[in-house]
């Protein structure tokens, strides 16, 4: 089980959080945007030259204190194909550093079509008499509107592949409520609802250290949920956003972990991407300024949930 | 409105019926895949030229017959950046060809990100001085689960550039009613509670035929809930998919319509795309055998809904 993968690498760095790798291009410093206009034109592909520069010295300077990132498709899409190009380098990149990629990509669809985001994001595709890897990431989010049709098609590339997923179940925005609070007949809300289905569905997938492959979503902004939520899914591994710039402290995302310290990877990606502009660093410590922010945050949520230990 | 441009065209050739470009490599003739292989080899970027070509050869026997088009982005981003790129390359021949495109991505997340994706597949992006449009569908497909904050983002870029959006509503899949069909306290299953927040969303983006910007995805496996839905949500445009090889037909789809033969698109992929695997037509001839599956399909469809007349 990839989760297993993510859990030991946790546990390697006594480090329960992932850097969320959403480069806008007005977090990228001057000097990265200069140089790959003069190369490529104020193009697409000099945004996605600058973006991948701007990924590539983050990735450096987190990955022996940061065991996971979290690229968020929509702003590789945002530059068209060529930032889906440094979307995949990107992926390699932290790869080849040793990180743990989750794909925030929320894909969802019926199960034919499913299969194919799978086959994208953490498989692999037949082309001719060859095997081709389209983009390789670790784990995949996805959302749940369409049922178990939407994720059935990624237990077998779980398995074999060694891959996981998180499934959206309470997301950190404001207006996640509108649909996800609402109550059905019986008393559950939908996103408790979706909630029991993942630890149901995590069955199909069990893990090494009490976590299923089949991980959830929920935001740091709602901490009685995530305190509901982690009692209700003890096999659960829990992918908690909203930390930092969207609101969520260590306190919040404190009721989201087990007495191991385990159970949950919270994630930040504004507070340590645009680090270096917050603290009015040298643009080119930009990734400096990242790192201690992300350790800054491993030290606010490790002071709460204490020593991380294998269960 | 773009949903205007939508159903104008959908008058102009008396069609209501849109092809879904989902190209899976099996669909391809062997001829294409030869060609792009000798030149690319059997590579991600050899199955990419093979999906562009194939699907330019559809799109020429389609854009006199068919208003609009749908690529599945599941399907480009299973051949990774590089499939992403024939993607990018469809949307711009079918537009050059007068289809209105749809693009089929279900995204769906917190305000600030679906403003990337509202950017990167209905929009543009500003890059240093200049301005680039990264994908550029006319409308996108949406999850709803997060609530309007995934929904917002894409009403500026509606009314400024004359785009559109199909919110997901009753999904066309076995499973859809794990979640959908389930009914809340008052009564209300989630799909028509959904349902009402896009009839209500939609009044901001009223249309001169009708209907607003912000359509459904209603499928054609449904036919209860789609003549529900038609009477409960009169100014909401449905797109309507699983018909033909998902099993709806002319019948099913009736109750989308209204009584000027307007309110709905249908969409078929794979009897379409397949058309010619099915009829045993000569593998050169394949995109002619989708043009008339597509005329089958469109004459079965308008014998139950009769002439189409702008309101």
């Amino acid at each position: 089980m990839a989760l297993d993968r993510l859990i030991e690498k946790i546990a390697q760095l006594q480090n329960p959080t992932v850097a969320g790798l959403d480069p806008k291009l007005d977090y990228v410093p001057g000097f990265i945007k200069e140089k790959a206009f003069a190369k490529y034109g104020e193009t697409l592909e000099g945004a996605a030259a600058a973006l991948l520069e701007y990924n590539k010295g983050l990735i450096d300077a987190l990955c022996e204190i940061v065991p996971a990132v979290k690229p968020q498709c929509a702003y590789y899409e945002m530059y068209g194909w060529q930032g889906v190009k440094a979307l995949h380098d990107t992926i390699a990149y932290a790869q080849e550093k040793g990180m743990f990629v989750i794909t925030d990509g929320k894909r969802n669809d019926i199960g034919t079509t499913m299969q194919a985001y799978a086959a994208a994001h953490l498989g692999s595709v037949t082309v001719g008499g060859g095997n081709c890897i389209p983009f390789g990431g670790d784990a995949l989010t996805v959302n749940p509107y369409l049922g178990s049709d939407g994720i059935d098609p990624l237990f077998g590339i779980c398995k074999e592949a060694d891959k996981g997923m998180f499934v959206l179940v309470k997301t950190s925005n404001p207006s996640s409520g509108e649909l996800q609070d609402q109550v059905f007949e019986g008393g559950k809300t939908l996103y408790s609802a979706v909630g029991q289905l993942c630890e149901h569905w995590g069955e199909a997938l069990p893990g090494k250290h009490g976590y299923s492959g089949v991980g959830v979503v929920v935001g740091a902004t709602y901490p009685e949920q995530l305190a509901e939520l982690r009692t209700a899914l003890p096999h659960t591994f829990f992918l908690v956003p909203g930390y930092g710039a969207q609101g969520g402290g260590a306190k919040d995302v404190a009721p989201a972990f087990d007495s191991n310290g385990l159970g949950a990877i919270v994630n930040a990606s504004r507070s340590i991407l645009c680090a270096w502009q917050k603290t009015g660093a040298a643009e080119q410590d930009y990734a400096k300024a990242a790192a201690q922010e992300a350790i800054k945050m491993r030290d606010e949520i490790v002071a709460e949930t204490g020593k991380i230990t294998l269960g």
